[in-house]
């Protein structure tokens, strides 16, 4: 049975690793942290919790906390886990870090984008991109995880298999994502409330948002060549869910059953990733709820281009699940393990 | 592991039921009935199930079927179950009705809400209504079982104990209800279009709505004597949850804690009912997704009356997973089987 | 033309006023008030303003507001303008307070409910009470007005006549109503935010909300004795509108012709009260944006009870349509100028 | 006094049309036509509409009415219009199409797209496209009038002043669109009822949605030449609204200042065409109920793109709003007449 700390337990993406750790048969949570609570019993901040999680919330003491588990989850703020990391953290416990600070290998890439210096980038090599589908045999033997974004989880999974068989013209590609608002997380904001957000749809951070060096830097990998793109956000009215539309060139003509072979080939023994039936759109709901990616594309004979679509839950595949399978394969634990999660529908 | 059939199994709860079946370690649904979809494939008509449910859709034999199982659930319209009842198909297979078909013991009452005529009245004295908390002896050897309505279900477990105890008076009840709209199941119909009940509420059904004889019927068993109240049914736009509301008299002048002890007297013990501490009001979404009923109580002292609240899942305490907490005692399966679904927030 | 000064500007009511006074061929707002959003311009405020609102906020200065203005709006907290008003401002101005500090005549009811000391009680004998369909005489006079509240508002049109006629047992009377997300206002609160209000409904300040003594008062004094009642507000995951479910015994057999006509008796000369035909349940999507109250009623034969049910605006009828319907007739202007506001659906 | 005749006056753009028309000082609406609802009451409908609308619907006679009525909006299914149309309805009263019948010119690419033959192309090189703020003289002597679909209105004038300028390279051309539910009309189908939209969204019609040829054909004029591009509308749980989030190479390098002057250069005297300052996003919600449509753009120095934006009602500006501002234009009155309405928020 692993002990596992959370930090940040008491976000949208901490209260997930909750919900989602709670029915995991080989995991037990041994410290709920959040520094907001202190004291608080954790089913009066999460009250889905009651009768459930009987534990109350305690500090952020993160050497402490290293100690006592064997697998410490940071659903903290950007820089909040750079802040604190060492060498003696890390010869205690594993690091999964859900927050961006070990995502970028070029330290000047992410001090460009999300404003703040990073305070330990000397573990930035050694921290592996939790993205299981693709880089699964790395991630069995890290110590500090640096578990994906939730735009960057949906977009490279969408992208990836064309990227990586060359068969777009990388310099077109155009991503258009739409996003639930638990993505905005749980923080008090004026233009998170409902009545700002209900029957209403914006998009935010064109041209700037943080996630795109992310995005670029992974599809780079695939395409083994630096990749530059427009990534656009959108804010939609509900929960949960990230839907990604994204379009590109295609090098050369090609026809459906080619391009359902080469997503085939790389997801067909994916148990999370679903490529789904021709003609079928992805649509977040079908998935809400559940570790899935569904992908499928359109190619559109009239522009040359393709239309790639994705949709997941931005707080499972998209945050707490996919980190949960992160521990997973860290852990020698069957991938899946705690992440059977039917998607719920309506 | 027992063999399930599904009669109805496209509607909004026969997918609820596939759903929750699906995670069921003792359970393997073996027919997926839907006379509107014969012979398309399950994943195609509720797409959240692809690459999870591998089956097709058959018609709705309900002998035949009866042969091939050893439980039937009907999630279908009113009359449909009564209409094909008989003792064969009870020596084969024990069923589990979630219509109103075998709900209501006196077969006029049902006749006069429901509008239509009993066909198979000679069972309605056998079934056992499979309000689990309360008839959980008599449900253990049910071959027929009326799965309570949502409604029912919300009202009758939020008043039970003060009913029971004889602290209300019962002549004072009324109950104000809240749904979401997968309570009207899944038939195009214009009055539940997105654009009719999104950014808007309404009662329906004033005075006259069907559930109200069943949970007359069920409160009355408590107080042992005849109730009659007021029920009114509310559509809120959200997908699922209903939220009660209900309001009595006090028969004589009681305390915060003599009342807490008497919901506790009932409750403490059930897994699936979750009395909340002091002033915390029940939240539909704090059981979304998850088989528990929370509930409360408020004393207002300057009316002299008791407000009692519930909150559940419609689809699943309100239908499919209490179907599946049935059938568990059924077949002397431990009763949460299958049902720790944690609720999801947010 | 009258010149109009507003003070809370920037929230929800206070931009609703502005909404609709803009729309007003008599009125043009000279000042308008906001502590939070000083020399900033409105309409980036609220960006719906854009190329409509020229002007920038200013401070809260009532007093040098009062000599420039006719009229002056206070959308503020509970408190503010109590704590200002002064016989100096009602001597250059008239007042329209859409907080509650005017409402309720007995000071210690006030002060009580709402847990503040009255800064001004001297004023609250001449103030009057708003309800435009029921003291439009007295409105026309007032200098210091205050404008019902929203919950307030739509229960005691829902009950009033009914009330009046004596038809009903006051002691009986149960309020359940249900509100929109805006009647919470703007502020920055967690329980406020999308993901906490959307597919959520829950009962809040149950058995000690505010506007229970408001709504004892005003129908106290229709039925000629006090009142005491039960109140209990829901939240509901919409924008806007309020329902209101009320509950009482009658007092004698009746017809439902004849509480029609009761019903007709008062507002059917009332341009912004729509009795609706018989079985159609008042929605507060067919109000919305409107002035409008839709009311309506079901006997319970069964109960010996009526249910009488409304439905508003909560920012219009509920607010600030009907500060304005107020002010046009304090200023001898047609009571429904610039409330030609024809509902919007969907 | 215009007199005015509807048909498919039950749509949701019909009724929008019915509410707008209402408030219009020199129009009067002499007949609602609904075939699904002949003889019954307009406001038994659309309830919104009690005591304001008291008329009863009435059939689909267009010859009749066309002596009737100075101008007939037709609200109706793809085709209606084109298999009535003739010579003697256009000598009676001029007629705004709000379908597609008349929209493109040239009548194959109409029926490819469309899938259905025309029955009236002798009048397609009559029709006047009433985008007015591009085609205003036209439409002065306009008899017929093609009214533009909801994403073209949206989508065409977010990105004409680039094309018209030559700023952008029109082969690289993506338009990424969002709309509400009230588009997809008032039918009774499962894929519009409200589970099935509420917290979901999707991509629909990939590469071959209807308003493609449209949009293409607008912006072909524009650009003075034959324009191919990508259109994918997405469906989004909102009653209203369209958000066009438009993505181009530019043909050189240019300034947030210079492509703000182009902007201008077509919109600054436009009433309701809104050119955002620098910095912020259209939102549907700062535009609903009116008949603005809200524009702005963001240069990417990175990938050497622009990314446009628009944002508007699409059943105002996008249906019955033009409509309204096309009759205004072709009789002569001010072209904001009825019009004038303050977008509502929230």
């Amino acid at each position: 049975m692993l002990k596992v700390g959370i930090i940040g337990a008491t976000g949208y993406a901490g209260g997930e690793l909750v919900r989602i750790l709670t029915g995991h048969r080989e995991a037990k949570i041994q410290w709920y942290g959040s520094r907001s609570y202190i004291d608080k019993k954790y089913a009066d901040v999460y009250q889905n919790m009651f009768e459930i999680v009987e534990d109350v919330c305690r500090d952020d003491n993160l050497l402490e906390l290293a100690k006592e588990v064997n697998v410490i989850f940071t659903a903290t703020p950007q820089g909040f886990c750079a802040s604190l990391m060492n060498e003696e953290i890390l010869s205690h416990t594993k690091v999964i870090d859900l927050s961006a600070d070990y995502r970028i290998k070029d330290v000047q890439v992410y001090e460009k984008w999300y404003g703040i210096e990073h305070k330990s980038p000397q573990f930035i090599e050694e921290a592996v991109y939790g993205l299981c589908e693709i880089n699964r045999e790395k991630i069995k033997n890290a110590r500090l995880l640096a578990n994906p974004g939730c735009y960057p989880t949906c977009s490279t999974l969408a992208v990836y298999p064309l990227a990586k068989e060359g068969l777009i013209d990388m310099s077109t590609l155009i991503i258009d994502a739409k996003s639930g608002t638990s993505g905005a997380g749980r923080g008090a904001k004026v233009d998170n409330l409902f009545c700002e957000v209900n029957e209403n749809i914006k998009a935010y951070g064109v041209a700037n948002h943080r996630h795109t060096p992310e995005i670029e830097e992974q599809l780079g990998y695939a395409a083994q060549k630096p990749v530059t793109l427009n990534f656009t956000p959108h804010l939609v009215p509900m929960n949960r869910g990230i839907l990604v539309t994204a379009y590109a060139a295609l090098n050369r003509e090609t026809s459906y059953e080619e391009v359902k072979s080469i997503y085939d080939k790389y997801y067909a023994k994916e148990r999370f990733v679903r490529v789904l039936n021709q003609g079928v759109c992805p649509q977040t709901k079908w998935v809400e709820g559940s570790n899935y990616v569904d992908v499928n594309f359109v190619i559109d004979e009239r522009t040359g281009r393709v239309i790639m679509m994705g949709a997941m839950d931005n707080l499972v595949k998209g945050a707490a699940g996919q980190a949960v399978q992160n521990m997973n394969l860290m852990f020698g634990l069957p991938e899946s393990m705690g992440l059977e999660l039917v998607p719920m529908f309506p």
